[in-house]
């Protein structure tokens, strides 16, 4: 059986680790997995359980409240996969590798749609039985196309959007409904070489490596918080184009992994970084 | 003020991050570190804490020991830096790395002496005012060169033996002299190529990535625990001489990062693994 | 237009280069990349060169055997998309892979059908309109088994064969039918961890570090030329099937940046060592 | 014996490998290693070979500027190791590992001298029996101070300055006087984290990966072409200072890998771009 997932994060202060471990064992609850971390700048406490057994959830978490304090924030997230939403555009890599990872349930969700903007990647999306929705940009406003959007959401129950190399810019407005909810693949290792073609920015820039950065949607333009960045090296015989093909490997991966932190419930925010408990 | 680490090793069982924070508590000692280790196949637990505050050192192992039972293993080593000895054979770059940390406190331990079978490294030891102890391998026989060397190890008190590019195979008697106490760098990313000549072997099997593994000696050659394995890309253009001179940097890298490890109590064994809290 | 490849390999002398460049100047042939290797310890020339214009092609390869004499191995590649045939067992990751860069034309091959000795993978590879071959290997001895994919194959003609985490070892009388043919994918850094379950031998050894090897398939088990490696840290959290799991990702890049040398005609071989103009 | 280094660089055109080599036929000189590249974009031609045999200098070189035409760059660079001054302030790593590898004779270069704005070096220096100047920066304004060491450097013959971790920003006068042959080790992955401080900003931007870059010195900050880059993976449990005792491990192996290939004459440049025949 799967065990249940305990996220707690809340200010630091002496014996947490004793008090919280207290509440599990009263319960009787077995913990096969642990890890803390106490960020010493924000002077806050983070911890991810893992727990066996079989118990009463709203007492244990009445018990922690208690024990906790108004401060804390408690997760015990339920075992169902999460419900997501994928957008793209033309690119069909990173899209291409999650509904293979989905069909073989690699991952812990349920992929709901894919939204896109473009036609290209329905024949592969319907390959894998997934519906696809296009939604063109180019005739309608901003705010006109992204309350399209909206509607075909509103029916789904969703946990989590998925930006796959979705090559629009999303408006402050829709991003805060879904606070730290949206993933996001930008195809370069950040803070380099943000907005707009990375890959001539960095063959400009001569640089020796490449990279991907997943990491929340924010507001602000890639500057929200980082949650998986790779690279690879590279040297002066790669053209643009060449730059684009190698980091494609690249961000798949990293979307993947971040999906998978993101997905078991292993990442939580302090300030404007993440805490992976992987 | 530098923490405390309390290192607790132990049959897995329900309760045991509760009983051990409890003392801890009892004790007013702050946890400002911690980390914990299930392996589920032995069903052994492992924690890593650090502590911050004045204690009755007796009075908390004594309480530890009740808690725990008489099959745990708990350490709360001093403060103080290991006490270190060299061995050495022609090649520098180890140990220069070694003495240059050492010089800089870099690593957590007092280089006490370096040996050598070679007269090779004297100035490049002796320019850091460090002893050096030239002990020949080619005239005696092995059970006599290293009588000879542990009549000059006998004055020190010693908490680490590290092999630094030392071409000669320790005997098991040795070995078990000193044992979990003797950190060898060998210059093949382990158990591929075992024994001597790695690059050459490397080279002749066209591999494409070679790297380096620290370990603890055992007295099956180059089989004991693996504390860090690091490695590198390589391609046809290598000779096996490019390869040794591209293997040099990972190997010295590869041995300070285990040393440090050691040195600051974060590795445990289990079976032939390692345990490392990082 | 895409360049042509010239591909040369002969024992070493003084001039080549500028010998072969004459021959493809006389022709007014446009040299748009060229890489040169010689294998001192050999004694061998190789040459990669890309060319643009409109040639007589025998005319060319005349003169190029005329100035090079008979010792000379020269290739002028047809420029169609290799065609291939996949071998897989159970296993989906890295036939998905292949199958999803070669709707999208990322690979300059052709995949003509996948054989398996399982029914796993059928809806996978039949949802990319790819025929799928089941060969059952259970009830077959290995004689048997291996002439019913013979006869299997009889009718395509056929560049390479992939192993795509085909889990049956070839014999000998059908490897030899292939020369230098057949890539396979060995999910594990050769040469450590030859033969079965590396992933269960990578978890007893204690290994900080796993990998994946792409080679050419010889009659001697996990022996054969390489042409890619990779590896990604683990630790001693990875359960074996923790460890099989990272080392899927690797397995499938791996798999693919090696198919994609040799269908580009980038893979020389040396005795038992790949040369990779990349 | 070693062999000489020819270095070519013009605009490309059909016919300049053969025009080349022909040359060195003629002169009865045995290519043991070539290279060529052409930038596309800047329709630029860069060759590098390596070359055996004794021959008249001037008449090749003759030869070759007639071949190639005025707008060509012909380098024939001696085989007496590069002259070069390491600048450095508090941080000993990358000097101390220059010192190493000059020691032994790694580095293709011989080491004049150390200048630093701090005192901090002298003993790591002096050990190594290479003269030390302190230049102290605080007391005198930056034109008065670079005068300084410009009446330091004048008794020397200089090739190159390297600066080690020098925690001043030259002039733009200064470094015109030195195009080309000064090289900085940046504490970070270039082009993120431009500037002061780099491991504070990128605790603060929550990075999982940082880096070190090598680069020619202009006089835009932290803008020169880059010769080598590498990262390693961080993640949140790192402090600023856990980051930059981190990256020095990776500086000084970044440094030294850049100094080699310059060194060495590996270096092209194009543009704003490097090009590497390593």
């Amino acid at each position: 059986m799967q065990p249940r997932v305990l996220n707690v994060e809340c200010p630091d202060r002496v014996g947490l680790v004793h008090a919280i471990t207290g509440v599990l064992l009263a319960e009787s609850l077995n913990i096969v997995g642990n890890q803390e971390f106490v960020d010493r700048s924000a002077k806050r406490f983070f911890m991810r359980t893992e727990i066996e057994g079989s118990f009463d959830e709203s007492r244990a978490l009445e018990k922690l409240r208690a024990t906790l304090g108004p401060d804390a924030i408690i997760q015990l997230p339920s075992l169902a996969p999460k419900r997501v939403i994928l957008f793209a555009s033309k690119e069909h890599h990173c899209v291409a590798d999650l509904l293979v990872r989905h069909m073989f349930s690699e991952l812990h969700c349920e992929i709901l749609a894919v939204i896109s903007n473009h036609e290209t990647l329905r024949p592969l999306v319907e390959r894998f039985d997934i519906p696809f929705h296009f939604v063109p940009s180019a005739v309608a406003d901003r705010t006109r196309h992204e309350q399209q959007i909206l509607d075909l959401l509103a029916p789904y129950q969703i946990d989590f959007l998925v930006l796959a190399k979705y090559m629009r810019i999303l408006s402050a407005d829709f991003v805060r409904r879904f606070e730290r909810r949206i993933v996001n693949i930008h195809h370069s290792f950040l803070p380099a070489f943000i907005g707009a073609r990375p890959y001539q920015q960095a063959y400009d820039r001569g640089v020796k490596v490449i990279g991907a950065t997943a990491h929340f949607v924010t507001d602000a333009l890639d500057q929200g918080p980082i949650i998986v960045q790779q690279v690879i090296p590279v040297d002066h015989s790669h053209s643009p184009q060449d730059l684009s093909a190698a980091g494609r490997d690249v961000e798949q991966i990293v979307l993947a992994r971040a999906l998978k932190l993101v997905f078991e419930d292993r990442v939580f925010l302090c300030a404007n970084r993440t805490i992976l408990f992987d």
